[in-house]
This record gives C-alpha cells, sequence and structure tokens, in this order.
C-alpha cells in the first residue's frame, strides 16, 4: 500500500539503459558503487568489483585516471565476464578523460556508461570541445553518461559569472544560493551541450553532489523541477562510521519520500582495514526500510531496557540477522518474495508479542523476571513456545522451514 | 540560511518543562534515550544514565517496573546529585505504574517526568480508572507526562472498536491504515481523558511509535496535524547495526524536514558488548547533519577510490574525527561554537582542494601518482602543505590553534 503510494508520487524521468540495467524511467532505484583499488592493477580492481556486485551493486564505477587504467579496463571486463559476473563498469574520468577514450577505444568498449565531471574536463575554449570530444565517443559506442557535478569541483568560471550576475541584482542572493544554482547550472548546460552534439536525453543521468544535507536537498529540489533526466542521487564526501551513514540516509531518505532519485550511491569512508562493500549494504538498508525495494530479509529488534537485562536477545537478533544475511543467496536462487519477509527479536513481554505478531515471524523473549519461555508467533498465531539453550538453533530452523513452505519455488 | 529556513518550517507545539529541560515551544530539538540495566541495581543504573548524560543524552528515562525498581529511583536520583550529574529522569511505566507511583511518593518525586503507554494500563473498566491515578500523581508532583503508544502494545480495545466502525464502511480502509488511525486515536484520547482530569496541556508529550518506517511517517504527519502537544519522535524497534541507524534516520529525518518533532530517541539494539551511548551519538548526527543543532565538530571525508590507494586518508579521517570528540568536552569549556567547526579530510586532488575550502580546515591528501604533499585550507585560503610522516600530529596543531585562535572564550 505504502509503496504504492511512493511509486505514484515518483518524479518522471526517462529512461536509461547501462548495459543491463534500466535508470529511471519507472524502474525500480538502482544501486551502485565505486572502487577504491587502482584501476591499472587488473587482478585487485576486478576482484573488488565483484565483491561490490557481489554484495549488490547493479553497477560499479572504476576511475580512469591514467593510459594504464584505461588499458587495464577491457581486461577488467574480460575477467568478470570470465567468471560470470555481467555488472556494468563505469568509467570514472577527469582532466583527461577526452584523449583517454579516444587514444583507448577498448576501454571505450568495455565501458557501459561515462561519467564526465564538468568542472573537470578542461579550461576556457578547451573546456567545451573536451566535452564534445567525450560526448562524441558515447555517441560512437552507443553508451550513456553521466554529468556528474560535485561541489568541491564545480567549474569556477561559470561560479564566478553567476556570481557577477548575482551582485548586481537589487536583492542578492546569498553566497550558499549561488552556489546551490552553480551546481545546477553546470548540470544543465553540460546536458544542452550534450544534445546540441547529438547524444539523445536518453543516453543522460545527471547528478550535482555536494557534502551537506541541506544543500543536497536544495539542489536536487531545484534540478527535479527543472528536467527530466535519470537523476543519480548521493551525499559526496559522506564520512566516516556511523556519521556517513546518518548523513547520508538523512539527504537521500528525504530526496526520496520527495519522490526524486533514480539510482543512489553511498559515499562511505572506509575505516583503515573496513569492507567497500558496507556502502552497498547501506544503500539497500535505505532502499528497504523506506519501502521502496526488498533485498534480504529484516529483522526488527528492540532497544532493550531495564526489562531486559540478559543480553540473550541481542545474542539472539544478531545470530538471526547475520544467518539471514548469509542464507539470502541461496534462498534467493530457489524461491520468489523471501526478501519481503520480516523478522521480530523481542526482549520482553512489553511489546513483544505485539511486535511479534506483526512480523511473519516472530519471537519474544523473557525479561527480567518473567517465565523463561519464548512465544513464537508466525503469520500473527503463536505456534510454539521455546526454552532452553538452543532458543537460535531452534529459531533458525523454524525460519527455514517457514521459508520453505510460504515462498514459492522459482522456475516452477 | 538553511536553519533558518528549517526553523520557519518547524510546527507549532506547546512547550513542556521537564525538570530543567523545553521540549516543544520553540526549543531546539532535545536528545534523549533510555538504560538498560536493571532500575533496582543502583550502582549499575546511576553509571549508565551519567555515561548517557555524558554522551549528550539531555533526559535520561528508565524502567520502573517493580517496587524494587521504584525504591532504587530516589536512591539513583541522589548519587546523580551527588556526581553533579543533573540530567533530568522520566520514569518508564508499564501495566503497575499506577500502583508504583502512589505507593512510592519518593519515585515519584524523584522522576521529572512519567511515561505511560495507554496501551498497558489495564483492561476495560480499570483502563481509564488506573489511567487517571497516573495522571492524579503527575498533578500532585506537578510533573508532565508522556503519553507513549507503541504498536507492539496498542490497546487492543480500542483497535476492535476502530476495526468494527471501519468495516462498515462503504469504502472501508485496509488494516494498516486503521492501525495507524487507532495509534493516533489512541494518544489523543488519552490526552483528552489526562486533560479532563486537570493535567494542563504544557504537562503532555505525545508519542506513537511503530517499527515502519513509512507507517511512522504516516502516523505522526496525522497526529501532528490533529493536535498542538509536543511530540516525543522515534522508530521503535528500528534494530541492530547499520540497518538501525539508517531506518531510524530514514524515519526522522524526513519528519524533522517537515518540521515534525520536539525531541527524538534512536532506539538501537546494540551489539552484545556494545556501548549503550552509540544511540545518542546518532541522534547528535541526525540533529547536526541535518543542520538543526551542533553538538561536535563535524568531519567531511571522501570515500575514496581508485586514485586514494593509499589508506593515509582514512586513517587521517579516522584519527581526526576521534581527536575532536575527545577534545569536544575541553573546547565546550573554553570556547563558545567550536561545535559548528567543519573539518574536510580529502584523499585526492579531485574534489579535495575545492571541499577544503568549503570546510572551517581542510586537507588534502595526495592521490597515488600525484606529489607527496597535502595542502591545507583555513577558512578557504591555502596556509600550508603538510609532508612526512607526521600529518596527521601536524595536522591537530593546526586544529588546535584554530579553535583557540577563532572561537570566542567562554565567561568572557
Amino acid at each position: 500500500m505504502t509503496s504504492f503510494l511512493l511509486a505514484e508520487n515518483r518524479r518522471k524521468s526517462i529512461g536509461v539503459r547501462v548495459g543491463n540495467i534500466q535508470i529511471g524511467g519507472g524502474a525500480p532505484i538502482v544501486v551502485q558503487s565505486m572502487t577504491n583499488t587502482d584501476t591499472a592493477n587488473v587482478k585487485e580492481t576486478t576482484a573488488q568489483v565483484k565483491a561490490l556486485a557481489d554484495a549488490g551493486s547493479e553497477l560499479v564505477r572504476i576511475t580512469v585516471n591514467t593510459s594504464a587504467a584505461a588499458e587495464a579496463v577491457p581486461k577488467i571486463r574480460d575477467e568478470l565476464d570470465r567468471l560470470g559476473c555481467n555488472v556494468p563498469l563505469v568509467g570514472d574520468f577527469h582532466y583527461i578523460g577526452h584523449k583517454l577514450l579516444s587514444e583507448t577505444p577498448s576501454c571505450a568498449e568495455a565501458l557501459a556508461k561515462y561519467r564526465i565531471n564538468p568542472g573537470n574536463v578542461g579550461f576556457r575554449e578547451k573546456r567545451d570541445q573536451q566535452f564534445q570530444t567525450m560526448v562524441e565517443m558515447a555517441i560512437k559506442y552507443n553508451r550513456p553518461i553521466r554529468i556528474g557535478v560535485n561541489w568541491g569541483s564545480l567549474d569556477q568560471e561559470l561560479l564566478a559569472e553567476l556570481m557577477d550576475k548575482n551582485a548586481k541584482h537589487t536583492t542578492p542572493l546569498d553566497a550558499q544560493q549561488v552556489m546551490q544554482i552553480a551546481l545546477v547550472e553546470s548540470a544543465l548546460r553540460s546536458a544542452a551541450l550534450a544534445e546540441n552534439v547529438g547524444l539523445s536525453s536518453s543516453k543522460i543521468i545527471i547528478s550535482c553532489k555536494v557534502s551537506q544535507v541541506q544543500d543536497l536537498i536544495a539542489v536536487y529540489k531545484n534540478l527535479s523541477e527543472k528536467c527530466q533526466y535519470a537523476l543519480h542521487v548521493g551525499l559526496t564526501e559522506a564520512g566516516m562510521g556511523s556519521k556517513g551513514i546518518v548523513a547520508s540516509t538523512a539527504g537521500i531518505g528525504v530526496l526520496l519520500q520527495q519522490g526524486i532519485g533514480d539510482t543512489i550511491r553511498v559515499s562511505l569512508t572506509p575505516e583503515p582495514g573496513g569492507d567497500r562493500t558496507r556502502e552497498i549494504i547501506v544503500a539497500q538498508e535505505i532502499l528497504q526500510t523506506m519501502g521502496l525495494r526488498s533485498f534480504v530479509p529484516m529483522v526488527i529488534a528492540c532497544p532493550g531496557c531495564g526489562r531486559t537485562t540478559s543480553t540473550v536477545f541481542q545474542d539472539l537478533a544478531d545470530r538471526i540477522q547475520s544467518y539471514v544475511r548469509r542464507k539470502m543467496p541461496e534462498w534467493s536462487l530457489l524461491y520468489n518474495g523471501v526478501e519481503t519477509m520480516q523478522l521480530a527479536v523481542m526482549g520482553c513481554i512489553v511489546n513483544g508479542p505485539g511486535e511479534s505478531k506483526h512480523a511473519n515471524i516472530g519471537i519474544s523473549l523473557p525479561g527480567t523476571g518473567e517465565n523463561p519461555a519464548a512465544p513464537v508467533f508466525i503469520d500473527g498465531e503463536k505456534v510454539t513456545t521455546l526454552r532452553g539453550p538452543n532458543i537460535a538453533e531452534d529459531f533458525h530452523k523454524i525460519v527455514d522451514d517457514y521459508v520453505a513452505k510460504t515462498y514459492l519455488p522459482k522456475n516452477s
């Protein structure tokens, strides 16, 4: 019901094919990410692209920053194909993209999309010429582009032009507002130029990334009203740890709720030694908790309080969450719809039985002073009561049985 | 500028004093949380309340679920006062709150607010009578209450009544919508009853918690339009790990952006052995990244890509983020406004210098193949270039100097 309302409410955008994936035009919102390996290192980059794709990245972007990187791209593509991984690769170009694409046709061919940053394509008269060269390559290879503006590399000539114009107004805007306008203007002028060169609007995706949540919301609201291009949304430089997750979710979440966004990337800084795939999981969690897509069964768990002084329920919530994520690749091959399953692990009787009844499967563990028994609810009905030291294993078994009984086998 | 717009856009609510804190009526949005120790254990509960308050919880709720817990409450209050911690304590009552408050006056006196769950105050004729007793205690001790509805413990008689009524409609709503309406109805009927008993509307805070983001948004939108009471917002049973953070931020963030919410709680399930204060940090990060309040300097950091194959910048981002959080208690005693400082730690020249210039202090580390030098920008101007193995220490020193020079000393 809610998903339906959200779907009705989505901004209409022009669909763009990127390899085997559609972005915009009513397609489900696409999750994407980017490698942090040296692209010239074929082995490491292939492995990371594969890991990101396996985690759920539906497009993977790689930087193409040197000739060595450009030459590595077709090799990475071949390696991925050999591994059965058909995720589309997007090339991220700055400064010398026009040269790299022209001089390395096998790179231009191996990439499914080219990302062009209009602030980093050259200065003065070279700017439009080099941008045009990249667009011509996109036309030649029948590839879409993303015009990816970023406030950290905003076209300074354009910004100066708009600042000058603003200063002459009787009621000038503040500098932050001019910057927001300049980001949108940079994207839309570049898109118009690309269309003038001959690229179809169905080959153009736009992004205007900033690092502050309120700037992001203001910029994308403006952008979404001014064009019909498919939009890539992400908070740039979100940062590390929970701050990066919170800032990305707040910015992307508010926009998605307004129907804005056809593909998202969550730009987390990994902790040293941290896992790059975390940003995929967070992107999926944004879409799933907002009711926009389903990827993996979700576990609802109470925060615990003075009624739940044992850590049994924390352990169980942790174990069941890991369990469903581990089982999902197998389940998703066998069954339809298992990704929409809801599980509840609750710590006491205050909300336990109620919340458990709302889930597909819920378990309500005993709080302090309660009878040491854990009632289990399936589709709202109490079916059994678990006791003893093997509650976790018993509960996993109940989940397995439920999945096998409830979800239709694939190819049946 | 943006914060001003957000402030203009906030829903008008009736202000409520809770101890030394104001909730609603235009006050800054209050961060709160709840202990998970056994309240009857005075030592552990005092220690956790203190830790939560030190981390930034401006109210702390404790369950009062037994006579032993009720008797412990005044002792916990005394211990906290002795430690110089004046954070208001909120008592969380279910089932027997009317008894505990009546029979333990020292508990009723030590608490700054009583949380009443209308779904858990008793059945049939006893329900209103026991609710009334709790309200009378609030009047007697001049304390505010929170009417805290939760869908896991929604008043089943009320739900049945509304379901019956709905079934007779020519175009009945679906069960989920009736549940959403029942939550709001439960809160508003209880508030009306409390006012009838004689409690002022300036002593009433309302919450209607659910565990699904879209339900939360729908319920609070409805609630916010139907009353002027101050609202406590939180996603109940958000869960564990990044999923809990994402779901809470998405739900609370969308509502805050619409101007809804006077106090927030983030209900995370701690990982076994995890730190309870994490939910405070996430709550602060929601408010700060959305531009609603400032608590601690924020670090913007790029996610890294194939241009930034060393982990030097991840290390530095991690160290500087920990550094400012560690220094903040000292800085906040000495200087005004340091919590609004923005730092940027960037991995290469693509967006590095641009993003660094937008921050109060920014550092742009060398990417792969770049000159091994890290330009530092202060208030948009390049001031120095760091090199060598002590970049982190040198950068900390620059931050310290900047704080001392930039922010006005307190009591000056």
